[in-house]
C-alpha cells in the first residue's frame, strides 16, 4: 500500500487527537506529533486549527457508515438498530471514552465559533434526515405506529444518542447504552 | 444586603465562567478578572482550577430547582414537565448557548480528569433517581404504563435531555426541545 501523504497522515491525527482530547486541549504539536511531522509542517496543509477540525468534522461523519442505514436486506428498525450498533461499539471498546466528535465539539466549541456551530449544525440535520427517512420506511412497512412523526422521533432518537454517550462516558459502563436500547426500540418504535 | 465574600464572588465568577466558556478555556485571569479580584487571590480560596470547577458543578446542581420534582400540588408528570420547562427557559433566554454544565463537563473533561468525571457522574446518577422516583410516582398514580421501567425510562429521559441541549445549542433553535417534550410526553410516558 503506498504510505499517505503527509498531508493525509495529519489530517487523520487531527482527527484522532481532536477526539481523544477536544478542541481546546488539541495543541498543533499534539497533531504533528501523532503524525511524525515537524510542529511547522502543520501549517503546510492547514491554515488553523479550525480548518483542521472542520476536516476532522467530515472525517468523522465519513467513519459513521451511514450506508448501514440504507443497505437493502434487513427491515428499517433492524437497519436502524444496527446503525446504533455499530456506533456503540467503539465506544464499549475504548472504555467508554470519546463519544461522538459532532457531539464533543457541540458542547466545547458551539457556542463560541459560528463556523464550527454550522458544521455541526448541518452534521446533525443531515444524520436526523437519515434517521427520519428510515422511520418513514418502518411506518410504511408497519413496522411503527403509524401515528409516529418520523422528523420529531428522529430528532429526539438523536439527541437521546448524544446524552446517552455523555452518561455512558461518565458511568463508564453499558447501563445507559442498554436503557437507550430497551426505550427506543421497546418503547418509542413499538 | 451584606456584600458577598470575596470567596463567593470567585466561586460564583467561576460557575459562570466555567459555563460560559468550557472549562479548558476557562483560566484563572478570566474567574479573577469576572469576580473584580487580584488574579493572585483565587489560589488563597482554591487550590486549582478542578477544585473550583468541583464547587462550581455543586453550585450548578443547587441551582437546577429539585425541588420542583417533588413539590406538593401537581401530579407527578406535570412536576416533570414543569421541571424540563424549567430548565429549557435559560437556554432559550440566552440564545440557546451554554447548555448544561454537567453534561458539558461529561464531554469535554471526563475521559481525562477522574475526580472530575466521578463527581459528573454522582451528578447524573443523582438526576436520574430523581427522575426515576417521580416515574413511579406517575406509575402509582396510573399516569403512564403499568408496564413502564422507571429506572431504564429515567436513565434515557435524563441522556435524551443532555443530548437535547446539545443539538439545540448547534441549531440555535427551539425545534429540538419541541421534539423533546412531543415524544416524552406524548410518546414515551403515554
Amino acid at each position: 500500500m503506498a504510505r499517505a501523504s503527509k498531508r493525509e497522515q495529519i489530517a487523520q491525527a487531527a482527527l484522532e487527537q481532536f477526539h481523544l482530547r477536544g478542541f481546546h486541549a488539541t495543541g498543533i504539536n499534539d497533531i504533528t506529533a501523532a503524525a511524525g511531522a515537524p510542529k511547522g509542517s502543520f501549517y503546510n496543509h492547514f491554515s488553523s486549527k479550525e480548518e483542521s477540525a472542520l476536516e476532522a468534522l467530515d472525517r468523522y461523519g465519513a467513519g459513521l457508515r451511514f450506508d448501514i442505514l440504507t443497505a437493502p436486506g434487513r427491515s428499517p428498525l433492524e437497519r436502524l438498530r444496527a446503525h446504533f450498533d455499530f456506533l456503540r461499539r467503539p465506544v464499549v471498546d475504548s472504555g467508554f471514552s470519546q463519544g461522538c466528535l459532532v457531539g464533543n465539539f457541540a458542547a466545547e466549541v458551539g457556542d463560541h465559533n459560528e463556523v464550527m456551530r454550522a458544521a455541526v449544525r448541518r452534521g446533525f440535520d443531515q444524520w436526523a434526515a437519515l434517521i427520519a427517512q428510515v422511520l418513514t420506511e418502518a411506518r410504511e412497512a408497519g413496522e411503527v405506529s403509524a401515528g409516529l412523526d418520523a422528523d420529531d422521533a428522529a430528532r429526539f432518537i438523536l439527541s437521546a444518542w448524544e446524552g446517552t454517550l455523555l452518561v455512558a462516558r461518565a458511568d463508564k459502563s453499558s447501563v445507559p447504552f442498554d436503557s437507550f436500547f430497551h426505550m427506543v426500540f421497546g418503547v418509542v418504535l413499538h
